[in-house]
């Protein structure tokens, strides 16, 4: 600790109001310079970020290329109008479409995946005159007006202020919600499920159904074989439109470019954010496919921001698919879970009842934890609470959501990082479940 | 023009999807770099920005103290979650403080200004537990769900999809709701207005008012002596919070660091973005009263985003507060606009039988145009655009919205560029109105 460490403190205490926090038990962790998996307070002292924060530096900390394209941009020009004509936007645009299916053409830009949504939203509604939105109650989808209301989470709740939107359960069969014992069974149940929401509420009343590829805050739900497929098949039969929300699964984090390349899914519309260039300038969008871009045309499209299409996030997002291009790290995201982090949690699974379950692929993995393997009781928030700060203790940054450790590090992670992550969790995992009284329940 | 331009173009007409147009009839306008006031495309075509882009570059365009900035934090950390502790962020908070009545301790950073109103709005209604929303209809506020709807104007109409928003008459002596002919009078029966539409909504049912301290999309609506004062009272008495939008009248823009410092009134919550940092970097942000923020000291605050308290953009703010205020940008900006744009305009007033009212201060002028002075109709779009042509073929960015010029240059304008910026005006005001066929509508 430095006096900058202190003064960096003191300034937050004083003046910055924090996200989804009680103001007095906010984080007193000071992160001041990263690289690669790795990120420094002021005094030195290292975190290995098996967090991507909120799981959006898919490149990694301070990417070289990255940081310099942001460099030159910055001295050529940072921000202009998205009124105008601007190379940093086409090249963006252009790189995106490069990774979508076949047939989308355009990209809408916002400042993150919040408006992403939105924007996905509003297209939606407008191009088929419909109006409910339908998402699922494990989701989390931003938090402007339309885009909490479609979130299904807790952080809806406080928030509903838009109309229009139903909720539904999706597949989870380690929690199922449908008394099903096999992934296939899950499927075809949560499709029983969604075909009769959509009849009760009305198909023609309905003009989008907006879900997570891999619903991931929620515990990075891995769709079982059939299911989104199936959704799109409902969505075909009644004319409803398919919003896949990329923002957190997209660009890597699953191994692929789009989370819905490894299943027999088309979507119409995609929102992107956090890996599209891994957070470096606040940045998001749309990939819209051209069937609806195309209503557009000669109608004016009532959705805009000052900021879309910034050529500063515009340069990064460009430098970063390109490096991620020519250096290979979707696939190396891939194969890292293949071989070492998937082995590697199999493993601590086999060996820690507490494990209830793991599932995930490339660097996306949910631990769930469990006070009792027959019951699936989930942790109780305080051994979570004593796990996220053991785990700070030894130096690696978690990220903790309910009762579940999501393994969630940059796509560059090395399989030496992978070891040195899974010692630390193996670590304190034997302190909770086996220590004296301080480690139990 | 360059091959450069036109790969600009080409990927721009392919692959982007543009705000609030129809898509076959967006700019083919290349920006590629700019200094100050100035901006060229690619192949070195000079325009005199007299628009700020969207009223965001107050500092003008790429200042070098400000890229240093954002060159030097990006070398360091670009990115890190909102939960952990950053100089950057903390050193960006204090600074908007200083600028902030007493009493204002704490900033809710955001990506742009519609999550500034959107987060604003969440704190009122949590603070409150009342629901309503009231604002005017001369308002813009944002895009996203209930930003958008919070906004008055035509661009709310196809996105009411939230619910508690209630839209009033503000003050506009020019064009009068109240059959007013005094700026007194005005204000008194605007007040007036005001306090029947909230006995007649239920005083309790409202949360708080949300108000552009100066509208300015909605033409730069300087508001009358007392008028903002007697809101003020209003709330007070009904235990509604009052909102100031400062997103585009804030930071140096009406020659002073937050406009409503020209007026008696105190707000309970500031929300900002634009000039805060002249959109080097996406950002925006809540000041936040005490009282309001110490509720949520021990109860969860429900709302955040990925890129609040963002590094990159928290280095831009620090930089371009502190060169505004070793500049004295926002003092200049007073001057220029007292001595230079504001006599400089009334001339053009007095040559010009089209021009029915200049109204502003600082670098924040409306110039309202209209076929008949006496009807003050005004002019037809047709007319309008064929000056917003005439504008930009002699070189100058103008900003035109409905009937209006608004003359809206950096605040770091010189007298020089004004005068420069005058004689286009008054070039393409002779052409439109004594010219032959062509010229007139």
């Amino acid at each position: 600790m430095t006096d900058t460490d202190d003064l960096a403190r003191e300034l937050d205490r004083a003046h910055v109001f924090h996200s989804w926090s009680a103001q007095s038990q906010t984080s007193s962790l000071v992160i001041a310079s990263g690289r690669g998996c790795r990120v420094w307070d002021h005094a030195g002292n290292e975190y290995l970020d098996f967090s991507s924060q909120l799981v959006n530096v898919n490149i990694g900390h301070q990417h070289p290329a990255v940081v310099s394209a942001i460099r030159e941009q910055a001295e050529l020009l940072t921000t202009i109008a998205p009124s105008t004509v601007n190379l940093a936007r086409g090249e963006a645009a252009k790189r995106i479409i490069d990774h979508a299916p076949e047939g989308f053409r355009r990209v809408f830009f916002t400042n993150g995946g919040a408006d992403a949504n939105e924007n996905a939203i509003r297209l939606a509604r407008l191009a088929t005159g419909r109006d409910k939105i339908l998402s699922t109650y494990r989701s989390y989808h931003g938090n402007t007006g339309a885009a909490i209301v479609s979130t299904g989470d807790w952080r809806r709740v406080p928030n509903e202020f838009a109309r229009g939107h139903v909720h539904f359960f999706g597949p989870y069969l380690y929690r199922s919600e449908f008394w099903a014992t096999t992934p296939e069974q899950e499927s075809e149940r949560a499709l029983h499920h969604l075909r009769r929401v959509i009849e009760a509420e009305g198909p023609t009343s309905i003009a989008a159904v907006l879900l997570e590829t891999v619903p991931g805050t929620a515990g990075i739900l891995v769709p079982p074989p059939g299911y989104l497929a199936g959704v799109r098949e409902l969505c075909d039969r009644h004319g409803i439109l398919l919003i896949l929300d990329e923002v957190m699964a997209g660009f890597g984090r699953t191994g692929r470019w789009f989370a819905f390349d490894g299943y027999d899914v088309r979507p119409d519309l995609i929102t992107f954010a956090k890996g599209v260039n891994s957070g470096y300038v606040p940045a998001g969008g749309v990939v819209i496919d051209e069937p609806i871009a195309e209503r557009f045309d000669d109608r004016v499209f009532p959705g805009g921001l000052t900021y879309s299409g910034h050529p500063l996030a515009m340069a990064s997002i460009v430098a970063t698919l390109d490096a991620m291009s020519s250096e290979g790290v979707v696939e190396h995201a891939r194969a890292i879970g293949e071989t070492a982090i998937g082995p590697a949690l199999a493993d601590l699974a086999e060996r820690y009842a507490v494990i209830g379950e793991v599932r995930g692929e490339g660097v996306f993995w949910a631990v769930e934890l469990v006070a009792d393997r027959d019951t699936r009781e989930p942790l109780p928030a305080a051994a979570m609470g004593r796990i996220k700060a053991a785990l700070v203790a030894r130096g690696l940054l978690p990220f903790i959501q309910d009762n579940r450790i999501h393994v969630v590090p940059p796509c560059v992670v090395t399989e030496e990082e992978v070891a040195e992550a899974m010692a630390i969790y193996d670590e304190v995992l034997a302190a909770e479940t086996t220590g004296g009284g301080e480690g139990r329940e």
